[in-house]
């Protein structure tokens, strides 16, 4: 298996890094490929902008998705977009790593989704969920927080993890056709001490390991709405023997 | 009323352009004060790094948040996020303008919050939702997408739009203290005509009329829930009046 890992934490000493730094070590050592992207090493441009098209589709207003699909048809995407996107296509896995920042990805890591999950080969037209361009690929999300477990239960303070992730796992990851694993969470990691933090570690591991066996969450399927995405009443979901997060009333 | 706007979009001349000029016009007129940041034009760095600290209070090891506190208490924050601090103290009123990019923030407006909502300011220690360092203040989310409204609904393709949001209507703006007001939305746009495009700013101008009769959203209260984070039960909730987002199943 090819293996694609996106990593974004500004601290190269951080626990992130080392989940980051344990990942290359499992992925590896079961016999797959395994490139890596650390985007704060990279000093990767976090910025959509017209600056990434030199041959515009319209050099009078920028319509950023028109533009990527111009620039991939006449191959002038920036180069750095480029050679991501190029690894993303190589991938069956992609594994996104990082901290939480505001319940969300570092912007950097933000910005790398932007210019990178290109329209027109991602996704475009009809091309999105699981008909999105990158289907048959999976994708898994790897995190660290200060918060502990208990403050995202699904009637706790902040609601469940997986609802404030639902734009980058829903949104952005099942919409351009990726399976998503259910993420991996380092929980209250600033404030754990060293053998809790090894814990976590050898948990993360053995969840790569054993990646095979998990489910991947549930995600809208186009086969449940019409050409205009009115849904179409169906069983299909009541059905499902998978885990399901619709079913806390987190997705969809 | 002292008014920030923060606007995010490649393209002046976008229709999100428009809606900033629109909403900068009405509040004028209104009689208050505007300020705008309009992080395309400033080039405003996104990237949230050991970058921003020219004095650290710890070399070896960079732990963000800390070094935010640290910088704000020696004054030595970098000075395009203080200048921003600066702004985000001094309003009344913060209106997000944006278009949707992956369900979410573009990534330099990501960025801006990453940089600019500061530990030990903006939140800290029992500083969060209704405590947090920005309580007293509104919140206001403005955005454009292509999406259809029914595509949007709790039950369709994408789910509510505010379940989309709520890393950033929860999470972030309702964590640090504001009062959330429900997203003004401009549906569809590249594809409306002109007529219906003229019709959206005409709503926006009137929303902002009207602001202070519009309900905010219902979010956390810390006052349901013990130090620890454990909720503790009340019927506060059923009582309310507000429009609850909670109860579509989005939120809390």
């Amino acid at each position: 298996m090819k293996v694609f890992i996106v990593h974004a934490h500004p601290e190269p000493q951080s626990f992130s890094a080392a989940m980051k730094g344990a990942a290359v070590e499992e992925f590896e050592r079961l016999g797959h490929q395994v490139v890596v992207s650390d985007l704060y090493a990279m000093q990767f441009n976090a910025v959509a902008s017209i600056a990434d098209f030199t041959n515009r589709a319209n050099p009078d207003y920028c319509v950023y998705a028109l533009e990527q699909r111009h620039a991939v048809q006449n191959n002038t995407l920036a180069p750095d977009a480029k050679a991501e996107l190029d690894k993303l296509l190589w991938c069956d896995l992609l594994v996104l790593n990082f901290p939480i920042f505001w319940f969300s990805t570092p912007a950097i890591l933000k910005g790398w989704i932007d210019r990178v999950f290109v329209s027109g080969v991602t996704y475009g037209g009809k091309r999105f969920y699981d008909r999105g361009g990158l289907r048959g690929k999976g994708a898994l999300v790897s995190v660290t927080l200060g918060g502990q477990e208990h403050m995202f239960d699904p009637e706790s303070v902040h609601g469940a993890l997986e609802s404030m992730l639902k734009p980058l796992l829903q949104g952005t990851l099942a919409y351009v056709g990726f399976k998503v694993y259910r993420p991996f969470v380092g929980w209250h990691v600033p404030y754990i001490s060293n053998e809790a933090r090894t814990e976590v570690l050898a948990a993360w591991r053995r969840r790569i390991r054993h990646l095979d066996e998990q489910p991947t969450l549930v995600m809208p399927s186009l086969n449940d709405f019409d050409d205009a995405l009115h849904p179409i009443k169906t069983e299909r979901k009541a059905d499902s023997g998978e885990t399901n997060i619709a079913a806390q009333g987190s997705f969809v």
